[in-house]
């Protein structure tokens, strides 16, 4: 089974990465791209035998190691 | 109108960063996460009047700025 964790910063911390990619993105003509915001994109493939399973053992993961719970939030999808 | 684009390294391209995330999940007990492939997520927010138009417009920048098209590949998803 495959878990997608997405890992941005929380709405209210400031993100230079975002913020430069953004301006790049001006600069190469792209006005109409309004803001940028970057984050991390994690696929894990776990043996689990319920799609509830997978989802809870990721949260877990994303809890512990993917995420900083001060600054970031995460969102998981989970697909057979 | 925010597109969200996920890159990721081609399934052939080793991933260092993946499975160093795999082993630490392994360090941690969580035995049953065979494999993590980590990527990149982007969130733009596009002054688009359709999503046809945000979701060329955000693989325009996928193609030029966001992602190494010898190495990775990527996604797009587009909400309102």
């Amino acid at each position: 089974m495959q878990a997608r964790v997405f890992v941005t910063l929380k709405p209210s911390v400031f993100d230079p990465q975002g913020t430069t990619v953004a301006e790049a993105l001006h600069t190469l003509g792209y006005a109409t791209v309004r803001d940028v915001r970057q984050g991390k994109y994690f696929e894990l493939e776990i043996d689990a035998t319920s799609a509830d399973e997978a989802r809870r053992l990721a949260a877990e993961a994303a809890d512990r190691l993917l995420s900083n719970p001060v600054i970031e939030s995460y969102r998981i999808e989970v697909t057979s």
